[in-house]
């Protein structure tokens, strides 16, 4: 057994965004010893972990040299070098997710093919080496309009996915690899966090629902437990833990997907790491997602994840039109809400929906929790000076 | 109204120990600028603050010229240099707990004068310059055994408190100011944390109860809520509020009480600080004392102050016999039991009875949550290399 908790044992965290600084919180409880490496100095995660180290996530030498400082090596973000991974695997580093998973996730092509290769269901598509190829296969009939055009690689946060209705629409797209999805009219999206560790142990988070604006089609609340029919939470979460077993990943697989009109489950896309839609279990789940995901990669037993109270995340992202020095406007009235929790991220510029924090709000009644969700939203503003 | 959020606001902590560090986690999720003063580098709190700053606590420069680059100061422990903060106070840093209340806590004969000045019920006591004044007293029968010794100053987590039976328990003890303090015996010894921010809002926690060893007479479980009548809880937090009242305090307060044997409540001490019986709040509780201190200092709404699920705590400390190099022996086996989180502190040193973290235990049922903490205090050991 490995000592985590009192010897030279080190943890190694790829990315130090606001994920890998939630992360860092839940490795103090348990006083890991930390090293993160990330390309910015102004990261949120440097006052949280004990060795800071500036490298390009992408960059094969800074991956490795950081790697082999470390004995277990998490990310918090997908875009890393994979070829870097698959040496110190080989050399005898823990990679958690392993190399071979994160490379079938960079790309999203090659994730959907996987997930027809696995037999799991997901929306049909056609993969396309370059943009233009779309152009040719609309004008040619092989393709019809409307579709959803996703980039294969480095998409983020909603870039690199964009509905396409007509010819116009792909003015601008990157020109690279993409994927042209049938556009499947949808109930609910719905995300089931599955957490495994290398002893084969196995949980999963309760089926979450993310509710979209009714016009702008963006999430607007994450909600815990989804409020759907527990035959469709069920069908949800056996099919993400089919992803997890073709995936045999080690650490948290979060698994978005599609609750279509006639109530089948399709698989979105999936991330092998602490997700947006898990952050509410740190105020309503018995375990966090974040201490979760550690407890998975040091194969620590996992802890318990159903929830104490109901749970709703609403994402702070900056107003349109401010673009600047941030300032939380009215924070201090939405701490005045009950079971309110803001958690700011730390950056120090806003500009138009950059993800700058996110508010948990916790309930008995999960419907109260929703109410005083809505208020939060309407209250809140992420402006500038 | 005061930016904290995003503005050149620094909050300045006295003390880098494991209190400090739980605090700190909180500043975190609101990203608010902190520097910590402590005097010795291997501190808890180093990697989680945005300054760490070495000095000596009980030094007048060090704390003054510390305090001098905060907007607002606060403690994690009580024994700090009270003059330099009164000079920060009148130079218009804001200082909580104040100057003024700490003074009247530091010195435990001058906290009993408060009690009884207040008309606040507290055990009857006499107060000595001298530990040899006590041998007089007792030899000339102005003071009869047995009797609770306590150092006035500078006592921590159970040192400076002693049953004096005979003569002979006298010896060894420090010979400074100290008083005597009759022994009244108690059913149970109670604890409620009451919260204050500078416009006045007020919320307490829970009671809870310090279960002790049958033999040993050591807490060994803090229990939240306390398993006592409502009338007994209500009049333990009426105690509690008047005490808070009497002080004027900002940020939290927590009271130690004694419940006699015919139910009247004793006030035993307090502190003004996030503390040991608060630790359970971070699982348990809507709002932990940590975030609801900081809420406090910086005179932010306070957080809802009940409890999610029954939450039962258990102190870590070194176990007889082991000194050195620290081991959480089968710390994995109690993380396979439901609801436990264990906190490690992150001393690499163990000596006997040190404070080396906390293990928290909830669940929907109390009673379970209290089962499941028997087992946990059975199983886990923290010994030496």
């Amino acid at each position: 057994m490995t000592n985590y908790f009192s010897s030279d044992f080190k943890l190694g965290i790829l990315g130090g965004g606001q994920l890998g600084k939630m992360l860092l919180y839940n490795t103090r409880k348990f006083d890991i010893y930390t090293c993160v490496l990330e390309a910015s100095n102004d990261a949120p995660s440097k006052i949280a972990c004990d060795e800071f180290h500036l490298g390009n996530l992408m960059d094969y030498d800074a991956v490795y040299n950081f790697g082999k400082q470390v004995d277990v090596l998490t990310i918090e973000i997908e875009n890393v070098n994979v070829d870097a991974l698959e040496t110190l695997e080989k050399e005898g580093i823990k990679v958690y997710p392993a190399s071979k998973t994160l490379r079938t996730i960079q790309n999203k092509a090659k994730q959907k093919l996987f997930y027809i290769d696995h037999n799991l269901p997901t929306a049909p598509f056609t993969r396309f080496a370059y943009l233009s190829e779309i152009e040719d296969a609309i004008n040619n009939g092989g393709l019809a309009m409307p579709f959803v055009w996703k980039a294969a690689q480095f998409g983020y946060d909603g870039n690199g996915v964009k509905v396409v209705r007509k010819l116009d629409d792909l003015k601008g797209l990157p020109s690279g690899e993409c994927l042209a999805e049938e556009l499947i009219p949808f109930k609910n999206e719905l995300a089931v966090i599955v957490a495994r560790n290398s002893s084969g142990e196995i949980k999963t988070f309760p089926v979450v629902e993310m509710e979209f604006h009714p016009e702008a089609n963006q999430v607007e609340y994450v909600i815990c437990p989804a409020r759907i029919d527990e035959a469709v939470a069920k069908k949800a979460t056996e099919v993400a833990l089919k992803v997890s077993e073709a995936f045999n990943h080690v650490g948290l697989l979060a698994v978005e997907m599609f609750q279509t009109e006639n109530d089948q489950i399709l698989i979105n896309e999936v991330a092998p790491r602490p997700h947006n839609s898990g952050h509410q279990t740190i105020e309503a789940s018995y375990t966090s997602q974040f201490e979760q995901h550690i407890r998975a990669i040091l194969n620590l037993p996992l802890g318990r994840t159903d929830s104490k109270v109901g749970g709703v995340m609403v994402n702070l992202v900056g107003a349109e039109g401010y673009t600047g020095n941030v300032i939380y406007e009215n924070i201090e009235a939405i701490m005045k809400m009950d079971g309110v929790t803001p958690h700011i991220y730390g950056k120090k510029q806003t500009r138009p929906f950059r993800k700058m924090g996110h508010v948990t709000i916790v309930d008995e009644d999960l419907n109260e929790a929703r109410k005083i969700a809505e208020e939060v939203k309407k209250k809140i503003k992420v402006i500038s000076e």
